[in-house]
């Protein structure tokens, strides 16, 4: 995934030339400004939420079958969509992506990653079950015990931090809500 | 601010006029695909980031001089910018409508508003000073004891739940992040 997005070329009001400027109206950062129709067009960071559906000591991950790090382990994340809350994007996509029937539960880690433009929201989902039904964009899901993760294989500096707190709070008898930031 | 953004017309790289359908690659939602660059455009929701300023057993209150909601009493928020964390979007926030001088603490709330496609992130801040300098989107700037904040006149619900979290938690002696969801 490239930092940020691609520029904006063309207004997305009336599909004229933008212009990257400070508008004037008491803002104070570029954003692409229509010269014909005077759209301002925001660009703001991204939100992904998924969750660490766990079975017993054990934890779920998934195999990627997409780019970016493909083949790399992740937990089951994706972006989140317009009309729903974060725990709910988090359980679609753990539906999606590893096909596993969980039962949510609490906000167990709030991760910003500026140098992409995201924020990272990851979910405890205890499993109802230990079959898996993963969806075209994973190539396998499977249980592993806190000695058996791939840390080498970790997809994403935020999947690997949530997992780390994931340990962490179990091996104190207590989950709590981490606020992190990774470059 | 009305539910979600307008309906994107055009292609923001090329500037034909898009139609609104589920793409190929396995997607599930109608996108504005561009049917002369094959640009697919997602919409996603957007984080509002912000502060509890308190000092002593009082809380910063700004009064809105925009809309929506102008004349009404809300906490200094505002929508998060690429290349910045939450936590520093708060911060920035906090200067810019209050002109405060804060020392930042921990995440306080962590609120979903899917009808409008919003995530709201509130930290915990200590002010340093009784002295605020707000800036044009402010009329006014002032503490409040939790017996005098105007409760019929706060500008948005995820403010009310998020000064309702403060309190209870001051009382109890113990702050946590809350997760909620409001409609």
């Amino acid at each position: 995934m490239p930092p940020f997005r691609t520029p904006i070329k063309h207004c997305r009001n009336c599909g004229a030339s933008v212009a990257y400027r400070v508008p004037d109206d008491g803002d104070t950062r570029e954003r692409a400004v229509c010269p014909a129709c005077g759209t301002i067009h925001y660009e703001n960071p991204l939100n992904v939420v998924g969750t660490v559906p766990y079975l017993g000591d054990k934890v779920l991950l998934c195999k990627r079958n997409i780019e970016p790090r493909w083949g790399k382990w992740t937990l089951p994340a994706g972006f989140m969509e317009l009309g729903e809350s974060t725990a709910e994007g988090a359980a679609r996509e753990t539906d999606e992506e590893a096909g596993a029937d969980v039962q949510m539960e609490d906000l167990l880690t709030v991760i910003s990653v500026p140098r992409v433009g995201q924020v990272h929201l990851y979910y405890r989902a205890r499993l109802l079950s230990d079959r898996f039904d993963p969806g075209h964009e994973t190539i396998e899901a499977k249980l592993f015990a806190e000695d058996e993760i791939p840390w080498e294989e970790i997809a994403f500096k935020t999947v690997r931090e949530t997992l780390l707190c994931y340990f962490e709070d179990r091996r104190r008898g207590h989950f709590g809500v981490h606020n992190l930031v990774v470059s």
